[in-house]
């Protein structure tokens, strides 16, 4: 399955492989695909992820998890 | 425009991280996806990128580009 969040604060390639890197290690996560000119971070996992999940994983990369796009 | 690159050596949601970060850094780079289980990364950008330079950016990260795919 596949969900666009939309993540603030991101404003560089440091800030993108952050994210990346914290959603990535979250279980079950195929693909990554940020987006910085919008924010719009699309993951696609073999199982569901709960917002919660995925916003703990932005907390940890130090940026805020604004919702589901 | 966009390029699918294939690198080898990404395992985990470090690795990912550490190369979209060096990638998202090159000029005009607007949106990077990884496959974590491919190992294609997806790179869209305003201007061409060359592959000298993506290349460098995957070296930097610690992993190898094998080329376009």
């Amino acid at each position: 399955m596949e969900t666009v969040y939309v993540v603030k604060g991101m404003t560089c390639g440091h800030c993108a492989g952050s994210v990346t890197q914290e959603i990535a290690a979250l279980p079950g996560v195929e693909h990554v695909d940020v987006a910085l000119d919008t924010g719009k971070v699309t993951v696609k996992s073999e199982t569901a992820l709960t917002e919660d999940q995925v916003r703990a994983a932005v907390d940890e990369a130090g940026y805020e998890l604004v919702g589901v796009a």
